[in-house]
């Protein structure tokens, strides 16, 4: 044979060849030991982070999603109404082109709004704060945090904010939904990989933490986001979720200023609405009156547009026409209010927050005189700045009221804290006015900063109208100005103690209204709450279920009521309360078990009992008759609990819902006789 | 009679006069209508304000007094310790008394202070933030909170702080204390106007307002002060109380900033620890990662600090010797301490929050010339700063641990930040070193602000000591600047990162050590604490009382356990949980009835039987055995309570304590096998 299979020989020689290639490459790579400890330190760095159970990384991807979003939501928004300018500018001198293009435009973004997502669900109208809010009371509102809302509500919310300033609405409502739903969403996913937790606990601290990002993405504010979402959205918190709310919180404001500066917008990482207060001296002592003065303003005024708000809502419903326009999602609202000021929210807010004084005799008239102040927007030639103040906040009142009417997706609180500004504008600039030296004539010249006003009346307004405190912080923070905190406090304090006295906050007011499941606060005055006990409001008649009963009651008992879960007691003579047993089981009880007056068939059913056949969940909270209407208030708030039996000596004697509280809290609030 | 009596007659002129005097006056104060309008307005503001039940004025109350306790406290505190500074020159060059001077006032002092507090109350010794934690986790700790904690605090303290920087010492820990005093005394005195309130409830929302109030009055930051007290106190918030908090904290606040303008301290109300950064381009993005490296520094120094003070505390505790010495309340530890810088804990704080850059070569030497500049302490001739600095952390970090063995009245808040601040100016300086001219050469020149590092340093480092992270806005509130809040807030992230995974809190570790109830916390990691159940860790041993047990039983039972309550079941036979006893109950139970043997005497008390004569209160929340122990732990949390019985079908089988979680919580953690 002089031809060897050439092939084999190389296939060897090949093999061989590789063989030693590989181990040199393994070998001639440097300090193989290091590399080898190398690996071995990232492997348990690895195991580290990313432990199961830890869960920062899903948060960190929802700070990071939502900040981006929000960011080209922002960017999306601003360059749409840069457009709708242009337009306005190039149609030229004739009228009526002028006004088509100027409402025509917003008209149809926002029916568009309306429609698109109303036609996707239901749930993408409003702000969206309330059903969370019920939510994370241990009410399940389905489909609420379906991932099909996320859809609907960004294209919806972005083109409400395209509308600009003529709508007059914000984002942060929409904008915590948006979060909560992509939480639940990444909830669901984690739970797809790790089988292992509860997941209704998990779900919980996810949604907790969301809040926190949607408030955080939208004022680039971490720690007011947390503290703002904890306020509004539920009565406890565990200090354990204010950790994750922080950081989810802070990943999701960082990498929106970062996008910023990232664009070009801005140099460096800086408040998003900065100002430009000088911090030396920011207020005089004695002005603290004017403050608490601006409190007191805000609060009646609050006090004021909750309640017709809550009156318009419910009169839009209650109306057949509107009903109807509403149903059929036509936007009429919207048009009365296009022909005010052509400002973008966040024009409004800096030129709110401008630094210098407009009204008074102007001794520094250099700044005034440079062309293209947003100021300038508030000063009409026929009407002081006074005036045009004035006028706005008459206009938008009603105009705001009108657009909460209106089935958009948008949220309510940009508008708000706005319209605080602008009172705190006012005032500022009469007392700057009444003081042009300052309050101390004779000391040096100190002249009062309207500008810090404005920030109290923000805070105070919107603080009062969402019954929070923490907006006194989120001014500070969205504006990077931190010497007016103590009299933004104060103010804010003062006008909380006016509106929770007499309204319900804004969202609560949305519960009402929406006949969601709602819990009214105890006042600490009605201290008949600690003497009124159970007995005297609880539901007597419960349907109950005995250990023994058989198709013929469960059916009776299914049919009675409509609960969720029923209770179980030992037999009908001796009604100790053993368990509950829930509708779904019952249900599969009724399959599985045949009907015993049904005609014999082929395949015998058991005839067994509930106590047999069912799973009867032990009752772990159960209240005594003897037990403080203050105290049952409390532990089902905590508990987030609907329903709770109450027993005597162990048997079942009644139970206590959501319905049986409100009834006893407003009893205590309008006694009878 | 010529003589008609003359008084008679005046006297009923006199009244008539008088009268007519009285309704002319009556009639002749302008508008009589309108007073008395004004009047009935009063009277409805009045009855507005000061309604039964609302307890405004008592947190106002609460927060001006403690916020002028402290000013007047700071207020001799500086002025002694000028007399001591005095005293020190005043002596002349005479080495030895120049020491003595030195040493001598502070070692009397703390000696005095420790003795003086000792004799009053154990209790005043230390921080006492761990004891107020264990109280609101529903501890009862007898005389705690009683009125005569408060002098011996007062006086102990002001003698510590009198010290000067000698003893490194804060004052945010007795500061907390006090005021809970105070609130405890004020929610006494209320209870005894209007009897009508369940006193439990509002001594605990007062105490809430109270550590709040602590927080604010010592750094002047009403806002930050709820959100420590929050974080550092417990594991659940009622948003009810927060309110609270910051109405209370915000008057002592308020009222403290207030007293420093009315002594002439300062112009207007300004923050604290003022500092006056540039607030145009407060830092690079680049510079995030120094910060990242900033926390995980200070939370690795953190770690080590918190583990070595443990230590220490136990072995001081342990050892014979030195148990003996504090118990003699000898001050030997202060000693070592003496001989350091000579600065103010706020000369501290201020020269490290310093604008300038104290290292590199300073292109602005103009400032450095000036005499008297805090900083050129920091600038010893024969070391850089960076050695002075490096110097002071590896002085302080033991001196620290061995302030806390010594039973003063004092808080280590303030030094752990100030602490932290050392470590961010010296990361600070290093970078401003490296890149004199910014991170980006080419482009304009933008210096790195070293303070900035200092100010995140001080929150990552205070904490993640105290696992809070609102000491990120706390740096912020106290020195007013808002600039570097987002790297603070990560910085400080990152640090509690690393710490909360190794090391208990400063605070849980003082309950570790003192041996009070103690519940560690579960980590998300430990995912098996949702498999494992009640029923693989609980107490089945429970002395339990059958309802018809008489005087043998009751007795028995008493000896048997120490318990505070026990669980009565149903009978012997059938143990049916009914309810509870408590031991008050039995113990008169006993003294009502006698001795079944004993010799027949006079009166024949009633042989009655506990379900008889006993008030037995309803059980509300009871386990099954398949409760998790991670709902159990978060039940136990939220309705703090010390102990839950479980049963299963109604019948008793266990008891789950603090002792049996804290068992399960230990073994997920230390897996047998």
């Amino acid at each position: 044979m002089e031809h060897p299979v050439p092939g084999g020989l190389w296939g060897e020689k090949e093999e061989e060849e590789q063989e030693r290639v590989l181990v040199s490459k393994h070998m001639w790579r440097p300090c193989p030991t290091a590399r080898r400890r190398l690996r071995v330190c990232l492997e348990w760095v690895k195991q580290q982070l990313f432990h199961v159970g830890e869960d920062w990384y899903f948060l960190f991807i929802l700070g990071v999603l939502m900040a981006t979003i929000s960011f080209m939501m922002d960017h999306l928004v601003s360059r749409v109404y840069a457009a709708h300018r242009w337009l306005y500018q190039e149609v030229g001198d004739i009228g009526v082109l002028k006004y088509l293009s100027w409402t025509l435009y917003p008209t149809a973004l926002a029916t568009f709004s309306s429609g698109f997502s109303q036609s996707i669900t239901p749930h993408s109208a409003g702000s969206g704060i309330p059903e969370l809010k019920t939510i994370l009371m241990g009410v399940v509102l389905e489909d609420y945090l379906a991932i099909q809302n996320f859809g609907a509500r960004v294209v919806g919310l972005t083109c409400t904010l395209m509308c600009g300033s003529s709508l007059f609405l914000g984002k942060v409502g929409p904008y915590v939904h948006l979060s909560a739903v992509a939480a639940a969403y990444l909830g669901k996913m984690r739970t797809s990989v790790t089988r292992e937790y509860e997941n209704k606990f998990k779900q919980r601290e996810m949604l907790v933490a969301a809040q926190a990002v949607g408030v955080a993405t939208v004022f680039g504010a971490p720690v007011s986001g947390v503290l703002f979402s904890i306020e509004v959205m539920s009565p406890h918190f565990a200090v354990r979720d204010y950790w994750r709310g922080f950081f989810a919180a802070t990943c999701g404001a960082f990498m929106f200023r970062l996008l910023a500066v990232l664009s070009s917008e801005q140099e460096t990482i800086v408040a998003l609405f900065k100002v430009d207060l000088t911090i030396g001296f920011p207020f005089d002592l004695l002005e603290t009156f004017f403050f608490v003065i601006l409190g007191v303003l805000c609060g009646l005024v609050a006090c004021a547009y909750l309640f017709c708000q809550r009156w318009a809502m419910v009169a839009v419903k209650r109306n057949w026409l509107t009903a109807k326009l509403l149903a059929t999602e036509s936007v009429l609202g919207v048009h009365p209010s296009v022909c005010l000021h052509p400002l973008t929210m966040k024009e409004y807010l800096t030129s709110l927050f401008d630094n210098h004084t407009w009204g008074g005799r102007a001794p520094n008239a250099s700044w005034a005189a440079e062309p293209g102040g947003l100021w300038q927007e508030w000063d009409h030639p026929s009407a002081t700045i006074f005036g045009t103040l004035a006028f706005f906040l008459l206009m938008k009142f009603w105009m705001l009221i009108l657009a909460t009417t209106v089935p958009l997706p948008a949220g309510y609180f940009m508008p708000i804290f706005i319209y605080g500004a602008a009172i705190g504008r006012l005032l500022g600039e009469g007392v700057a006015l009444l003081f042009p030296r300052g309050l101390h004539p004779q000391g040096p010249l100190r002249p009062i900063i309207p500008a810090g006003y404005a920030l109290a009346g923000a805070a105070a307004f919107s603080g009062s109208v969402t019954h929070a405190v923490s907006t006194a912080l989120l001014v500070c923070e969205a504006t990077g100005h931190l010497g007016h905190l103590l009299p933004t406090v104060l103010a804010v304090l003062v006008a909380n103690a006016i509106v929770q006295k007499h309204q319900p906050s804004f969202y609560d007011g949305g519960i009402i209204v929406k006949n969601l499941p709602y819990l009214p606060p105890i006042r600490s005055r009605h201290t008949a709450s600690y003497r009124v006990v159970v007995e005297e409001f609880m539901q007597r008649q419960v349907v109950a279920l005995a250990k023994g009963d058989g198709f013929q009651e469960v059916l009776g008992a299914l049919d009675a009521s409509s609960d969720a879960e029923y209770p179980v007691v030992e037999s009908a003579e001796s009604p100790t309360l053993v368990g509950t047993v829930s509708r779904a089981q019952l249900v599969t009880f009724l399959q599985s078990h045949e009907h015993p007056q049904a005609p014999p068939g082929e395949k015998v059913a058991p005839a067994g009992t509930l106590g047999d056949d069912c799973a009867i969940e032990p009752v772990m909270l159960q209240f005594s008759p003897w037990t403080s209407l203050h105290q049952a208030y409390h532990l089902c708030q905590l508990l987030k609990l609907q329903r709770v039996f109450v027993t005597r000596c162990g048997d079942l004697v009644g139970a206590v819902g959501w319905a049986e509280l409100r009834k006893g809290i407003e009893e205590l609030a309008n006694p009878k006789g």
